[in-house]
C-alpha cells in the first residue's frame, strides 16, 4: 500500500514576515531558511516583490533569492502582485512565481488599487512575457470572504478563474482564505465546484488562516475533496491586518502534526520544527499562532521532569 | 427546508474549572451560570460528585446543583465516576448523571483507581440502584488516545462499549479525546464503527480537547459522521494536566462561530458568549484557549475605532 502524501509550503518567510516591523536582517533570514530546509521543507515561499515603502519588511528578496540558488533542491517561489513586479522578479532570477489577485473587486483595489479584471489583463501579459519553463501559481484571495464586502459566493470565485486558467492552464491554483472565516463545508463545496468545473487543473492549494479557529478544519475539508498541496507558516506567524491581534496563517507544525497522526506523510521532521517555530514566534514584533509548539514542548518538559519512579507511580 | 441543529454541552463549570487552583465563590459561579444561560446554553455540566480533597475547586457541586433548580429549563448534568458518588449525586438532587470510565487501563486506574471492567461493574449496580427517569451519560475518557499507552485501538473502544451499552440502552454516549491526539480521519473512522455497531444509541457525543490544534476539525469530522452534540467550555477553559501549559477543551464560541458560518443552528447567541468568554478567560489560575473571542473582539475594536470616513477610505 503505498503512503498518501501531502506537501506543505512555507509562507512564513513572505505572509509571516511581512507584517513585523523590526527588520529581520538578511542573514536571519537566510539562516532561517537554510534550517526550513533541514527540516524537509521543499517549497518555501520566500518574499515577494512589490513595493518596498508598502512592505519594507521584504525589500531584500532579491538578495534572499539569490542565495536560494545555492540549494538546487529547494523550490523557492516569489509573490508577485502584478506584470511589472513579475517580470522584476523573473530578470532577477525567480523559477516559480505566485500572481495575487482578490476575487472581490474593494479588497483587489485595497491591494493593487485595480479592479479585478485589470489584474486578469496583468496576468496576461506577464504569462506572455516570460518564458514557459517558469512556474506559476495563481494566488486567489478572498476567495471565500472578503473583509469588505463579506462571504463571497461560490460563482464570482468560477466565474473568475473562469478567465484565469486557459492563460496557463499548468498554474497552480490556490484557493486562499484571506480572513480566515471560510468554514470547513463552504472549502469542501467551492472546491468540489472548481474541481468539476476544471477537470484539468494540474494543482489545486488551499492557503488556509487560523483566525477563527477554523484552520486545521479548512485543510482537512480541503484535503477530503482531494487538495494535496498546503500553505502555512512556522509558528503561526502572520497575524490578521483585519483583526489586530489575533492569529492569521494556519502554523506548519500544526499541519505537520495533524497529517501526520492521519498517517500522511509530509517530507517534514517535525522534531527540528518545533523548535524552529519557537525562535519564529519570538521574533520581536512577531504575532504567532499554533497550539502544537506549546504543547509539544510542554510534554516534553513534563518527560524531562519526571524520573522513572515518578513515571511508574503515574 | 429545515434548518439543522446541533447542541452544544457547556462543561467549563466542571471540566474548565476543575484544574483552577483559586477557588471560585459559590456565587460567582452561579452568576456565571445565569450568564451562560442567558447566551442561549440549555446543557451544562455544572460540577461533579468526586474527592473534594483531589477537587476542591468543585466541592460546592451541591450547592450549585441545588440552585439550578431554579432555572427549570436547564438541563444541568454532573459527572460522577463510581456507583457511590453517583447514589450521592442522585440524593442531592441530580437528575442528569454522566458517569466516566475509561477505555485504557493504565487511565482508568490513574483516574478511579481500579480496572475499566470494575468500573463497568460499578455503572452496572448503579443504574440498577436509580430511578430510570435519571438521565443518564457515559463519558468513554481515552476512546482515541491515553497519556499512557498511547493510540487506544478502535476494538478496545467498542468492546468496552459492547460491555457498557445494554446496560442501559437509552445512555448518551459521549466519545472524549483526552489527549487531544486524535486527528479526523480517527474520529471519523471510530464513530463510523460505533455507529454501525450500535445503532439503537439515541444520541452519540464527541467531547474534542484542542491541545494540539485539531479540537475544531475532530468536532467537523464528527460532526459529518452524524453527531450532533458536542462538548465545549467557554473561554477554552480546561488546560491539559498532560501537557501542563497547554490547551485543552475546545472553546465553547469557537464552537458556536464554525456551526453558524455553516447554516448549523446552535440556540445561542454568540454576542453575549464572547464577553462571557473573556471573563471565563480572564478567571485567577485559568488556562484558555480558543480564537475566536479575541478575532471578534479585535474587529470590534476595529471597527469602533474606525470613523465612517476612515471605513469608505479603507
Amino acid at each position: 500500500m503505498q503512503t498518501q502524501s501531502v506537501e506543505i509550503v512555507e509562507v512564513g518567510p513572505r505572509d509571516g514576515y511581512q507584517g513585523i516591523g523590526p527588520f529581520i536582517p538578511t542573514e536571519t533570514k537566510i539562516k532561517f531558511l537554510e534550517q526550513l530546509f533541514r527540516a524537509g521543507l521543499r517549497r518555501i515561499e520566500i518574499g515577494s516583490f512589490v513595493s518596498s515603502t508598502a512592505v519594507p519588511q521584504l525589500r531584500d528578496t532579491r538578495e534572499v533569492l539569490q542565495w536560494c540558488a545555492k540549494l538546487p533542491d529547494l523550490q523557492a517561489q516569489v509573490l508577485v502582485p502584478s506584470e511589472r513586479r513579475g517580470r522584476e522578479a523573473v530578470d532577477a532570477g525567480a523559477r516559480r512565481l505566485v500572481f495575487v489577485l482578490s476575487v472581490s473587486e474593494a479588497h483587489n483595489r485595497n491591494n493593487v488599487r485595480r479592479h479585478p479584471l485589470e489584474s486578469v489583463g496583468d496576468y496576461e501579459r506577464l504569462v506572455a512575457g516570460i518564458p514557459a519553463e517558469i512556474g506559476m501559481r495563481l494566488d486567489i484571495a478572498t476567495a471565500f470572504d472578503c473583509p469588505f464586502a463579506g462571504r463571497v459566493p461560490e460563482a464570482e470565485t468560477t466565474s473568475l478563474l473562469d478567465r484565469l486558467i486557459p492563460i496557463r492552464p499548468d498554474a497552480e491554483i490556490c484557493l486562499c482564505d484571506t480572513t480566515g472565516r471560510a468554514d470547513p463545508d463552504h472549502v469542501g463545496r467551492l472546491l468540489s465546484q472548481a474541481m468539476q468545473r476544471f477537470p484539468n487543473v494540474t494543482s489545486w492549494a488551499l492557503h488556509a488562516h487560523d483566525t477563527y479557529g477554523l484552520g486545521l478544519a479548512n485543510v482537512y475539508a480541503g484535503f477530503r475533496q482531494g487538495v494535496r498541496v498546503f500553505d502555512a507558516s512556522v509558528g503561526g506567524l502572520g497575524g490578521c491586518p483585519f483583526a489586530p491581534g489575533a492569529t492569521g496563517n494556519v502554523a506548519t507544525e500544526d499541519l505537520v502534526w495533524m497529517f501526520h497522526r492521519m498517517g500522511i506523510a509530509t517530507g517534514i521532521d517535525i522534531g527540528p520544527l518545533v523548535p524552529l517555530a519557537r525562535e519564529a514566534a519570538n521574533l520581536p514584533g512577531a504575532l504567532p499562532g499554533g497550539r502544537v509548539r506549546d504543547a509539544i514542548s510542554a510534554s516534553n518538559e513534563r518527560c524531562r521532569a519526571q524520573t522513572p519512579e515518578q513515571q511508574v507511580r503515574a
